[in-house]
C-alpha cells in the first residue's frame, strides 16, 4: 500500500468514519480504521459492530500501490489533524508498519492486518426511500433526546421509524415524556423499525449538506447513503409499543407563551434544584401565569410570565423542568402552545404556528407528577 | 438588611469573591459569601481560610436598611447571573431568609447568620511595595505552572517571592523543572516568602485592569489591594530552598528556534505518547535538528526543524515534552533560545530577545532524563 492524498480530504473522511469507532471495543481490529482500495478509490471503514461508517475518497488521491491495513483510529485521526502539509504520503514500510509523511513530519504506526477486520455488509437491499438530509437531521434531533437510557427496555433506547401511507413517523419516549415527528412525503414504503440512538446521533452529526439521502431498510439493518458516505446501523429487536392512545385528542386548557421567555423562566426556576429533582409547577389562571419551585433546604423561586395567554379553568400542574426545556429547544420556534387536559394528565407542547395538516409536524408530550406545594 | 444594587456591579463583585470560596468547605459559613455594610458601602467577603477576597461596592447602590447575612456562594452567584433586571432588590424577610427580586423573578434563599462567619484580618500591615497589575499577573502566569502538586514538600507547592536590593524574584519548581521571573523595581522591600499556588491563580484571574497594586507582606499573610478589591493569602510555612546554584552560568551548545514551529513539532512528537510518559528527544548538530519520540507498542515520530540554528558540538538530550511546551507558551515570544551545558545537565529556555540586564527577565530550566533510544 502506497498512496498520496490531500490532507483535508483525508481528515474529513477520517473524522466521519471515526465516529463509529469505540476506543474501548473488545475486538482489537475495531479500535482501528480500515484502509482499503476498490476501483481506484480509497475506502475507509470504521465500526463498533452496532453501527458502521464507510467513506470513499476518489479525488485528490494518487495511488502508487494498492493494499490494505487497519490503523488505530485515535492516532491516525490526530496525526492527520496535526500535520501541516497539503498532501500526505502513506505507505507500508514492513508488514503492517505504516509510514505517514508530510513536510517535516514522519510518523510510523504499528498497524493491524486488514484480514482481522470484520466483513461489514453495506449492500443496498430492502425497502428504499429518499429524504432530504436536513429534514432527516432535524427529525433525529427533535426526537432522539427523548429516548431512554435504560437497557432493561431495549425498544425505548431507540427511535421508532414507522413508514405507512406516504407518512414517516419518528417516535421516541422514555415513558415519562415523548417526542413525535411526522413527515408527509412522496416516497412510498412500509416498515416499522427501531434504530439505536447512538447510530442516529452520529448520523445526524455527519450530515453537513442538504442533499438527498437514500435510505434502505431490511430486516437486519438500516443503511443511509449520501455523498460518498455509507452509514449502516443494526436495528433494535422487538416491536415498538403502540403509543397513539397516549396522545390526547381534545384539551381543556391552553397556554400560549414566548419560547425564549419560558425557557429563561424555567432556567431560573431550577437554579436552586438538583438536576435529578428539577420539578417545577405551572400555576395558571386567566389573570396570572407563574412558574415556581421549592426546595426545603435551599429556598424557593417564583417567576411571573406576564405576556403568556392562558385559556380555560385555573390549572396547577407539576413536572420535570428538563422535559419542558428539551421540548421547547427542540421545537426551535419563537412561540409555543401548551395543551392541557387536566391536572394529572399528560400535556402537549408544540409550535404555536403548527397546523395539524402540516407536511412536517412536530410535538412533545410530558407526563406530570403530583404537585406537593 | 434591605438594599437595591445594579445587577452587573453585583455580579462582577460576586464573581470575584466567589473565587475564594470552596463549595466543599467543612466550615458551613465558608460555603457562603458574607454580605455586610460599612460606611454606607456594601462589603462582600469570600474565603476558604487559606485565601480570602473582599470587594466593596460603593456606587449603584441604595441602602434602605443595613444588616448582614451569609448567602450560599453558588446559588447567589447563579441567581444574579441569570436574572434579567437592571437592578436587584435584596432584603431579609425573616431571620436569615433572604428575598432577591427583580423584574418578574422572586427568589428566597435560606441564608446563614453573619455571626457564624469567621473574622478575617484584611489589615494593611507589614512591608509595603507597589507593582503594576499586568506585570504581577504575567509574573504569576510565567511561574505558577512550574509549582509542585506534592503536599509532601509544601514549599514547592507555592511560588517563592523574594524581594531584595530593588529586585523582586519569583521562583517556582517541582524539582524537575523551574521557572524564574526577575523584576527590577523602584520599590524597596526585604522579604522572602512562599505564596500558595491557588491564591496566586485566583489573584491572577481577578486582575483585569493595569492599575497599581499595593502589596503588604507580614509574617502571617500577604495582601494585594487594588480597585476596591482585597485579596489576602496565607503564606506557606518554611523557607524556600536556595536554587541559585542549580542555574548554570555558562553553556556549550545553543539552539535558536521559532517558538511556534517548535511547539507544533513537540505537539506532533507527543501524539503517540501517554501524557504521563511524554518523553521526547532533541538530536542536534550543525546540519540537522530533530525532535523525536518512540513508543514500543504504538510507533514513532520524527520532526525536522529545518529553520533552527544549532551551535556547538552535536548533542542528544531527552526530557518531558510538557515541560518544554509549558516554558515556551509562558514566554509568549516569537523566538526562543535553548542553552545547554551537556547531555545529562539541566538546560535553559528563554526568549531570544532577552538581555541579562532587562528590567523584566524570565527564564525556565528543565532537568533532562536518560536517553534510551
Amino acid at each position: 500500500m502506497d498512496f498520496i492524498v490531500n490532507r483535508k480530504v483525508l481528515l474529513d473522511a477520517l473524522s466521519k468514519v471515526s465516529r463509529a469507532v469505540s476506543p474501548k471495543n473488545p475486538i482489537a481490529a475495531l479500535i482501528g480504521i480500515q484502509f482499503d482500495f476498490k476501483n481506484d478509490r480509497l475506502i475507509l471503514t470504521g465500526s463498533d459492530s452496532d453501527m458502521s461508517i464507510q467513506v470513499t475518497i476518489k479525488e485528490n488521491l494518487k495511488i502508487n500501490q494498492k493494499g490494505s491495513v487497519v490503523l488505530n483510529s485515535r492516532y491516525i485521526l490526530e496525526i492527520v489533524r496535526k500535520m501541516d502539509s497539503e498532501d500526505i504520503h502513506i505507505f507500508i514500510v514492513d508488514g503492517t508498519l505504516t509510514r505517514i509523511e508530510g513536510n517535516n513530519s514522519k510518523f510510523q504506526l504499528n498497524g493491524m492486518s486488514a484480514f482481522d477486520y470484520p466483513r461489514i455488509d453495506f449492500s443496498t437491499e430492502g425497502v428504499h426511500f429518499t429524504i432530504h438530509a436536513f429534514l432527516l437531521k432535524e427529525a433525529i434531533e427533535q426526537t432522539v433526546f427523548a429516548t431512554s437510557n435504560k437497557e432493561t427496555s431495549p425498544a425505548y433506547t431507540g427511535v421508532n421509524f414507522k413508514f405507512q401511507d406516504n407518512i414517516l413517523n419518528l417516535t421516541a419516549t422514555d415513558t415519562y415524556r415523548l417526542a413525535k415527528k411526522t413527515i408527509k412525503t412522496d416516497s412510498d414504503a412500509l416498515f416499522d423499525i427501531i434504530i439505536p440512538k447512538k447510530s442516529l446521533n452520529e448520523l445526524s452529526r455527519i450530515i453537513e449538506k442538504d442533499e438527498v439521502v437514500d435510505v434502505y431498510v431490511s430486516d437486519r439493518k438500516s443503511l443511509f447513503v449520501f455523498d460518498d458516505i455509507y452509514v449502516r446501523s443494526r436495528l433494535v429487536e422487538g416491536t415498538y409499543p403502540d403509543i397513539s392512545r397516549l396522545i390526547p385528542q381534545s384539551f381543556n386548557h391552553t397556554l400560549t407563551v414566548d419560547s425564549y421567555k419560558l425557557l429563561n423562566a424555567v432556567s431560573r426556576a431550577t437554579l436552586l434544584l438538583d438536576e435529578k429533582d428539577d420539578y417545577i409547577t405551572l400555576t395558571m389562571d386567566s389573570e396570572n401565569v407563574k412558574v415556581s419551585s421549592y426546595s426545603q433546604s435551599v429556598g424557593s423561586v417564583e417567576e411571573n410570565l406576564y405576556d403568556a395567554v392562558f385559556k380555560g379553568d385555573p390549572l396547577k400542574i407539576s413536572f420535570k423542568a428538563k422535559y419542558l426545556s428539551d421540548a421547547i429547544r427542540s421545537l426551535n420556534t419563537d412561540k409555543v402552545i401548551l395543551l392541557f387536559v387536566g391536572n394529572m394528565r399528560q400535556f402537549i407542547i408544540r409550535s404555536y404556528d403548527q397546523k395539524d395538516n402540516d407536511v412536517d409536524y412536530s410535538m412533545h408530550l410530558i407526563l406530570p407528577v403530583r404537585t406537593y406545594n
